[in-house]
Formats: C-alpha cells, sequence, structure tokens
C-alpha cells in the first residue's frame, strides 16, 4: 500500500450551502459538476476533495449517520507567511465560515488559526516555519 | 487560496496503537519522528497525515474532545484495480482494522470496500474506472 490518501469526502447538510462556501467563497473549481448533482468532486493539489450529503455518506458506509461533537479530525492548508494565514482566515469568514481560533503564535513554532466551514468541519490555516506543508 | 489540503490530522487515542497500525502494519514511514513523541508525521504522495492525542488535538482547536458516532468524513485510497482493494483491504485487516464494508462493486461503477482504523477511522478503499485518482 503506497502512502497515499487519494481523496478526504465530506459529509455534508446541504450541497447547495456547501458549494456556496467552497466554490463561491474560497474559489475551489468543481470537477465535471453538473448543477443538481449530489457529489461534488474538487482535484485539490495532491488529493481530491469530495462533498456529499451526510446520510448518504453514511450509507454508503452501511453505519448510522447519527454523530455529534468533535469528529476527531482537522484538515489543514498550509500557507508561506503569516500575513497568508490571516488573509486565507479572512476569505473563509467572508464566504461563511466561522472563526474557530483566531490566528495566533503557536506553540510548535508557527502561527496558525482555525475556522468550522458549513457543516462545522474545522479546517487550520498555518504557516509552519520549520516544515514547507504549503 | 490555492485548492490544497496539506495535512489531514487523526486525533487517535494512543499513539503506540496508531504506529503499530499505520507505521507497522500498513508501512507509512514517519517524518522525522522521535520514539515517544505524541506527534506523529508521514509524508504522503500529495498530502501529509498527522497523528496526535485526540484530547490535544481538541485543545489546540479550543473545543470540547467529545464527540461521538459517525465523523462525517471519510478517506480514500483509491487503486488500479478490484484485486488491489481486496489486498490493501487484507492487508489492513491483518494490521488490526476492522472491516467495515465487504469490498463490493457500488453503485457508482466502481469497486470498494471500507475498514475502520483503531480509533474508528473509516478509510474507503477503491477501485474507480471512471476517474483514476490512485
Amino acid at each position: 500500500m503506497k502512502p497515499k490518501i487519494s481523496l478526504i469526502t465530506l459529509g455534508v447538510g446541504s450541497i447547495a450551502k456547501s458549494l456556496k462556501f467552497y466554490r463561491d467563497g474560497l474559489g475551489f473549481c468543481p470537477h465535471n459538476y453538473k448543477e443538481g448533482s449530489q457529489m461534488v468532486m474538487f482535484e485539490m493539489e495532491g488529493s481530491w476533495l469530495g462533498l456529499y450529503p451526510k446520510n448518504e455518506l453514511a450509507k454508503d458506509v452501511g453505519v448510522s449517520g447519527d454523530g455529534k461533537g468533535f469528529s476527531g479530525i482537522t484538515l489543514a492548508h498550509n500557507v508561506k507567511s503569516e500575513e497568508e494565514v490571516d488573509e486565507v482566515v479572512e476569505l473563509a469568514i467572508k464566504s461563511g465560515a466561522k472563526l474557530v481560533k483566531k490566528p495566533q503564535k503557536v506553540f510548535w513554532g508557527g502561527y496558525s488559526g482555525y475556522f468550522a466551514d458549513p457543516d462545522g468541519y474545522l479546517w487550520e490555516v498555518a504557516y509552519n516555519p520549520l516544515t514547507d506543508l504549503s
């Protein structure tokens, strides 16, 4: 098994709301998206991001769709400077995200903040001066 | 904001158990890992995978660490054939994963199965004959 995450799928409450946020707000471009389709795929640099109704995703896995609280997973978008962290977090908020942690210097030597997407999924926006993941 | 997920971090119950699964089982190679450290980073093809104690991750975000049920997120590892799906799922199970959905033909035209890692995070292993994400 090669070390690869091909696709990260977020189970969402409303495809329309998620498109508004990810496509119209953050500017991600859907791949072959047909208006009205319940599956959205974004080709990201190095991986793909999928959006799918949460109850359908649970059905696909074969588990109950109930879940609450902290998902236990965070996604990070790394950039090349502290200023860029601020800019991306501002863009996300302008696009409808909720600010969860104001960008700040953090204990591991970097600078980062968190926002929650329309379904509460947590994105960290980070500048890491030690290891460039951007 | 460029379309990129730099890092996916899983909040785990035990770093030792997760290392046993991801490093010793699946064969992912930690990046600069110091034995005993509570943060593990795997450089994946196109992104990074991080493991961090779940309560510490919640603290870093600034949210309560409580959460149960379906996380709403799935990670997918795509491969080039149905046989390879079976092989990867078998490897995961031999490494301690729980089989959640036996690999099978699925409605969208592909072949896929799901396993749960030691903390219950869901990985799909998929062959997609329409779009090669492998």
